[in-house]
């Protein structure tokens, strides 16, 4: 089954999704952050049919995400490592881990937490305006376009939760 | 095709993905943020096919990230609101928004940017210590397990990109 491409569309979360939102993806670049790098043990570690961990692998490396770099030579082994690009995404697994801590947690609460080595303590990634370092939330920013009339969509609405939405949680 | 589920799975990255993972999902929810709230509008904006966005609609309600609110009686109608646990996906789309405008930024560049309301400028997302402020970047963080012995990983490695990656950008 051959899936719809975002690629026309002319939105960065959606090239993004075109480059690691197929199902399985984000797992493989989480395990190159934790150091995994051969095929087996992506394989071992994930579960992954290697039908499929094959076709992901050689996605990212066409993206430029992952680099294919031989370790042995009779037979040619290969290993994956992070480029510059694919260690950028770092925030954006940070941003899902934190997210899933604190609403989809597994049963026995997060396996992870980040230590900051610069403090030495136990850290979460707060994101803070890149201007004047307050923290930003959906409720105090709104869009507007990069380049004028390039953006076929409404404005940011006021983002007050749905009513009855703490009790969803 | 049923796929693989990670809900077993003791990662919060894996829970993230299950409730956000499917293919158009992030997407739906992007257009939430932009002030999209109806079934039509979606389907419009998105040109999804409509039984797919049943699907993914449906399961966003039932994990709790849209709210479905009656917003007509004869006939009734619904429409789709941010939940708070919607709302803190902010950080998420924001992370995947600026790797997508950094790295894979439509061939216009990037379509939208961020204004803080707090001090009236373009704003990036910059993610800081919790604990101290300073910038955190996959150079200067590590991983331990949250509750020890937690976590059959290999401790995060030495995470100097790959030797040509600056080439493969």
């Amino acid at each position: 089954m051959r899936r719809v491409s975002f690629k026309d569309m002319d939105c960065s979360i959606a090239q993004t999704l075109e480059v690691v939102g197929e199902w399985w993806t984000l797992l493989i670049v989480r395990d190159a952050f934790l150091g995994v790098r051969r095929f087996d043990a992506f394989q071992a570690h994930l579960g992954i049919a290697r039908n499929v961990l094959t076709d992901r692998l050689d996605r990212l490396v066409e993206h430029g995400v992952l680099l294919r770099v031989p370790y042995q030579d009779r037979p040619v082994r290969h290993e994956y490592r992070l480029t510059d690009k694919g260690l950028d995404l770092f925030h954006l697994l940070t941003a899902m881990r934190q997210w899933g801590d604190k609403w989809a947690a597994p049963a026995g609460g997060r396996p992870l937490q980040l230590v900051h080595d610069g403090c030495g303590q136990l850290a979460d990634a707060v994101p803070v305006c890149s201007a004047c370092s307050e923290q930003l939330s959906p409720h105090n920013v709104h869009t507007v376009p990069a380049q004028p009339g390039s953006v076929p969509l409404p404005e940011m609405p006021d983002l007050a939760p749905a009513e009855s939405s703490r009790g969803e949680a």
